[in-house]
């Protein structure tokens, strides 16, 4: 019996984007090369190997030398999910940090692992100072603090390393959100003694969304092995998934193969540009950025000091209407940003230079695009500020480094 | 401050396989090029125009008219996890018919997901009567009866036409695993009113693992919308997840792009062959593959009637050493297939003809692999006997059709 009758599907076309939103960013020749490579089995010596040399290239750009250092088969939200629900048992006290929809969104995902969640907050573009932290803490103490390194929402860029300490003072862990930090700002996390960290692939990685790298150090290791109850989460459980990424390989579930032949690919990417290196790129063009647009008059969501340079939220002027000036980006240029979150929505814009994105040549073209559709919407600024004023940043570093 | 230096990647090397083992299968070229698009993002026209078109390619697949029919961000076994979180409250009853590995993790994720679990069980390799399904809801009265249409452990194929009416007399919802049947033996959704299936992309629609298609009928929607508490996984949530698939397209997590491009493309291949030719292509190479094994004199672990054509379990001989016969199988000829799970372990083999992997050639190949293998290690056969009972197949056929 033929309910639903067989469709008529045409070729898959796809326009050309050039990706400066909040993720995916645009993934680099070799990285699109391995996802088109033929699959070998999740069990294949081969498949094994890779997932050995996957650990050893994570741990390098986690900086770490914890063991279970590995890929989620999910995206970066899985990622955050997988730490949330291994560190908690129902019952036990967590503490969240919310300056963003992500902050908001762990509180979500803790509260559903059925933990006491307790929360500070501060306002979207804003980041936590330690003592507010240490006094929370101290009221709450909790089992585990949950913060975001670097807010995609805002673009706020967290100092971590005395809230970790604040946290080992109480006896509490820290799990840290670095989707969006891990591989465009320094993530130490051993020097800076993080328990927990999840990222994803699709931002300053430049792999296609889909993994989530997780590490765990001794501590949190701990605090799973010592769990009375089993992880909610079958799909997410580490106690299982670390028999498969462990010598025991034992199979959990079919991980996704080209997928972390993706990830391998730019993991790879990252330790032969160094880590140093691809620190100091995202710096440069997140600067030459955030100049050209304050050159604008625009303002930024955060202060200076705690703007990460890879992700930038930028407030829309007065009078100029958000979608207008995103869907003419798009169909004029093939440049794609993204829209505000939460109370930034319509009100700012993000624009991200993450992973393969971050280049001059996509400073320069976004700077252009945006102050022509400004101009055009009847905003005031001469022509050329602002690519003039990110080329300075470049002209800078010239100097310096000649 | 360097924890762990720089690692020296060297390129991806791959080699070329036949995959016949329980999945993934073998990728068709079409696909394996849509995995290398560059991306566009997961709020782009052109994005969602995409997930459009694939929902209806999923509703033809699937054989239903059903809304809520899409593809989760996660493997098949996510795919079991969304099922199970999403109709299941903490307290609620579910009846779990195991037969084989996977109607055991169904369980244990119900358990995980706070159901009260009751089990009927049939030993590993075969199938369930309609009888003893109706005699435990009877007793049990669940929420949801969770039964394996195609155990990827045995290649017992359940039917299911008649527990889905038990499960409906009774007020129950029946939840079926389709992750190695879809796209390789009937299934219809409609046509048999199950509630809620999930399947993976790696058997019989032969795109790389990393998505999990699911459909939900009206009596499971309505399950959902009367639900006091909150679905314990956010990243599985449908309630929040059908509002991105949805005309809203609310943001929930990043899509993993490249797998969409992927399934789609996968699933086009599916519409342009036709579920009908399909099926009959499955149905003939699994029968010819069985029917070479057994001039072998091999065993099969499931009883005629109740086998996959898309997998089959065979017995390894007294004496042959399971991994002896597949290292070679691997080195010699490229060829993958699966050990034994459970029981089977180190007794059986899993050789799957899925997707684009069920093809003539294929089965002559592991045949006469096989073949030379076992009389390699001593074991009696004629030269040629399994190409040619499985040629014999293709010859009836031909002689129908001519």
């Amino acid at each position: 019996m033929t309910v639903v009758s067989k469709p008529v599907p045409g070729p898959l076309k796809l326009s050309k984007r050039v990706l400066l939103g909040p993720g995916p960013s645009d993934v680099p020749p070799r990285v699109l090369e391995a996802m088109s490579k033929p699959l070998v089995g999740h069990l294949d010596p081969e498949f094994v190997a890779l997932m050995d040399e996957m650990q050893e290239l994570l741990r390098y750009v986690f900086q770490t030398k914890n063991r279970l250092t590995l890929a989620i088969s999910g995206t970066g939200s899985a990622g955050m999910e997988t730490v949330v629900v291994n560190l908690i048992e129902p019952g036990e006290r967590m503490l969240v940090c919310i300056n963003g929809v992500f902050g908001a969104r762990m509180k979500d995902v803790a509260e559903r692992a059925g933990a006491i969640v307790t929360t500070i907050e501060r306002p979207f573009g804003e980041v936590f100072d330690p003592a507010e932290v240490k006094a929370a803490v101290e009221r709450v103490r909790p089992k585990v603090i949950g913060i975001i390194h670097a807010e995609t929402s805002t673009g706020a860029w967290q100092p971590v390393e005395e809230i970790a300490r604040i946290a080992h003072d109480a006896g509490a862990l820290i799990a840290l959100d670095c989707v969006t930090s891990l591989g465009g700002v320094p993530v130490e996390t051993d020097g800076w003694e993080i328990d927990a960290i999840y990222s994803g692939t699709q931002k300053c990685l430049s792999a296609p969304p889909g993994l989530a790298p997780v590490t765990l150090g001794p501590r949190a290791v701990e605090a799973l092995g010592k769990r009375k109850t089993k992880v909610q989460s079958w799909y997410l459980d580490l106690t299982m998934i670390q028999q498969y990424w462990g010598s025991e390989r034992f199979y959990h579930h079919t991980a996704p193969i080209s997928m972390n032949f993706a990830l391998r690919e730019a993991l790879a990417l990252v330790a032969i540009e160094g880590l140093e290196a691809r620190i100091a790129r995202h710096a440069q063009n997140g600067r030459a950025l955030q100049e050209g647009l304050s050159a604008l008059g625009l303002g930024l969501a955060t202060a200076a000091g705690h703007r990460l340079p890879q992700l930038t939220c930028v407030l829309i002027p007065e009078g100029i209407d958000d979608l207008t000036v995103r869907k003419r980006l798009l169909k004029d240029w093939g440049v794609e940003i993204g829209g505000g979150l939460g109370p930034f929505k319509g009100k700012a814009w993000r624009i991200g230079l993450m992973g393969h994105s971050s280049r001059r040549e996509n400073v320069t073209l976004v700077l252009s695009a945006i102050e022509t559709c400004l101009r055009d919407l009847g905003y005031r600024t001469e022509p050329g500020t602002a690519v003039s004023a990110a080329a300075e940043v470049y002209g800078e570093q010239a100097a310096v480094t000649a």
